[in-house]
């Protein structure tokens, strides 16, 4: 039987309908894989976290999706979901309330411990994706005038209930965090000596009010598993540990990359997102872009004198808008990307300023030749006879037109593409909001007006 | 002088010149506050890394810019790089040579003590984006028939040069991995007990050749600070930690980003890279969407004498290509997310097809229905002389036209938009691949076809 693939093993289980045996089986499994069996059968999903034993239900749980989570407390006996959310490590159980109605909050918090509750009830207290709702107040602490032999001692009591004893913490009478210092460093040194003597006074704390992002950033620049979490009084609150920040690195991703599609952040899984949320958090921006892009009808309108009497100019209009856009979002997304992981800052605008306006006119210059080209091309094969003649005797000054305006719109696309996330976090909003369909719209309408002005240069008097 | 912000406290030491409080000064920074002196004094860059204790040094070396990396390790005298080398963890020192030209390699590796040149050279012979690059052979091991006690004096034996103690590995004879025991379990156990009496069997591996993206995945669903790596003959290896994986989520988030901006992935942070280097990572795909563009130059051309006939129509295709791309970048990028953290997989085609074909639907008839109204509206203001009158008598038709364009266009957006991410993954390419300016690019030629078409139907023999 060892051989069988797991949900096969699962499946034979389930027929034989042994409950004993079900939960052996799923007592001896990784709970990555029991969090796929449930993703698998989610039939069986309650009977599953209720066989068991309940500290592994718990961590199974936690890495659940908040859909499954949903289904699994509600078709769980509610004695079931106390234990539950009693063994739940308290920053789990925080990420898994703030994503229930109010309402649904109120009848579970009645099912936890008095002790745990007041814990919840604080944590809950801190702003959304703050460091406090990653907290948790389960670390170990000693202080300086203990022994080493002391400190073990604590760590052995404590080791199992702990979300991590790899990091122990220092602090005085008042609470107040003094340092950290590794299990390792515990382990090796002699057992007499005093905690004091261990600590190298480095110790990087991170504010309960601090940013998950900012968070994020620090465990990436120090080498910790674990950090200390305190308030504006330096009082240790508790600690955030670096297996949070791979689920905090995977939402802001998820948040920025749906915004910069143009659609609000889904606070779901796109599959498990109502129909009519997913509606709603789309629809706005494109109505906003729409509305926008009415301007390009606004434009047309106006230079729709020039249109009539040159329909040959009508024909580069797509050509010519598109190019603006897909400049500008290609600009627009190297700038977002690289102030999400920090690597340019509002300072650095002039420099990026500078850069894009080289970019935009090698960019542009390139795609005007190819378009000046085409033309070229198109008008030997009118002459020849193998396609219809369009652009009649003009046909170079149309070429021209072309070419320049193609070097004007990407040069417009790059610079406003690469500058308007940094206008944005200056504002104070968030640079992936520039998404590369707003930016693209942005440079739509102005992509019209640059285009009909160089072709009127270039054709006035002549078609136009 | 507690009190002054960190720079300033550097530049009055590096004015005095004094090189030991220099040093002193560094050596009771963070390695994190060092790394931002270094950014901000990039002058000094070399000697803040030589006047370290080595082992900080390497610390601090270890997360900054690969260019910075470069440039230090350039001033650097020979000797103090060699120095800096070996004390660099074995994954660190891979992630760093990596990035570097073939010569620079080879001469670098001179420098390194014999027994990590091997274990360098074997870590650079494993794929880029594999575990194997990521591992390090700093683990802690022990075997079954060892007691508690042993355990922990290996432990304290190696715990200075290991990359982290707080996971112990047991391996038999043959170098296979039995299991994997936490520090705090051995800690809390009585001293003459047999390690294989902790082991619980239940054991998470990495295979060297995993995509580092998988690995991340596996740390996400696994609450481990480390995992073991092993080959196909489950041999260990060496181990990954869990911080190194948050450089890797990074890593996929900026280049996920910038290929769906439309642009290669960058090697190097954007304002690192050299001018010419980034107009090639750009110009490429640009090239390819302005050819694929040009086709809307061809569909014009084609339906030139409707154009002609009614110039009207022409007002309209800037807004309605625009609909269709951006329903469709928005499509495209909510799929690519999905697909990115796992929560939408090829096997969902079907499901997302049908969401996406009531989303098109749906939102196209909200635009369709604002853009009906639009024309309405202008159509009332030019009765009443307020604008000039360019729809002319049927304006209704032209109306209806630009009303069901839209439906049709934006339906069209969605559906290539969702369903271009999922195609180009089952063709096994990068479904981020789909960027944006693609799929805009994709839905403008269509969506002219589209518009042009349902004018027909509404306009023939009236206007066309």
């Amino acid at each position: 039987m060892e051989e069988l693939p797991l949900a096969e093993q699962f499946e034979q289980l389930i027929q034989r309908g042994d409950k004993l045996a079900i939960a052996e089986f799923l007592n001896d499994q990784n709970i990555s894989d029991v969090a796929e069996l449930i993703n698998e059968y989610p039939d069986y999903e309650a009977q599953i976290i209720a066989n068991m034993a309940i500290h592994r239900a718990a961590s199974v749980f936690k890495i659940l999706d908040i859909t499954e989570q949903r289904r699994i407390v509600k078709e769980l006996p509610p004695f079931k979901t106390a234990e539950l959310l009693n063994e739940l490590p308290a920053d789990d159980r925080t990420d898994f309330l703030e994503e229930l109605p109010k309402e649904v909050i109120r009848d579970l918090i009645k099912l936890i411990d008095p002790e745990e509750r007041k814990i919840t009830l604080s944590l809950l207290g801190y702003p959304e994706d703050s460091v406090g709702r990653l907290m948790t107040p389960d670390y170990v602490y000693v202080y300086e005038h203990n022994t080493v032999d002391e400190a073990l001692s604590v760590i052995r009591k404590v080791a199992k209930s702990s979300e991590t004893v790899d990091v122990i913490y220092i602090i005085n009478e008042k609470g107040e965090l003094v340092d950290d210092v590794k299990l390792r460093d515990i382990i090796i040194a002699a057992t007499d000596k005093k905690m004091g003597e261990l600590l190298d006074g480095r110790v990087v704390a991170l504010n309960v009010n601090d940013d998950q992002e900012h968070a994020s950033q620090v465990f990436k620049m120090n080498n910790r598993v674990a950090l200390p979490v305190t308030d504006d009084n330096n009082i240790l609150l508790g600690i955030v540990t670096i297996d949070d920040m791979l689920w905090v690195a995977n939402e802001e991703f998820s948040e920025d990359m749906q915004k910069m599609g143009g659609t609000e952040a889904l606070e779901e899984p796109y599959l498990e997102t109502p129909f009519f949320k997913l509606i709603k958090k789309r629809v706005g921006w494109l109505i906003v872009l729409f509305i926008g892009e009415m301007l390009t009808a606004t434009a047309m309108a106006y230079f729709s004198d020039e249109l009539a009497k040159a329909i040959v100019l009508s024909i580069f209009v797509p050509l010519i808008m598109s190019s603006g856009g897909n400049s500008g979002s290609q600009a627009s997304t190297l700038i977002i990307q690289a102030m999400a992981v920090g690597e340019v800052s509002l300072s650095d605008w002039w420099r990026v300023l500078r850069r894009e306006l080289l970019s935009g006119l090698t960019l542009g210059s390139i795609l005007g030749s190819i378009g000046f080209l085409r033309i070229c091309l198109w008008h030997f094969l009118m002459q020849h006879g193998v396609i219809q003649d369009l652009y009649g005797p003009h046909w170079l000054l149309v070429g021209f037109s072309v070419g320049f305006s193609l070097i004007g719109v990407v040069l417009w696309g790059t610079l406003s593409g690469s500058m308007l996330p940094i206008i944005l976090k200056k504002l104070g909003a968030d640079p992936a909001a520039s998404s590369a369909p707003f930016v693209a719209t942005l440079v739509d309408v102005t992509g019209l007006v640059i285009y009909f002005s160089v072709a009127f240069i270039f054709l006035k008097g002549i078609l136009l």
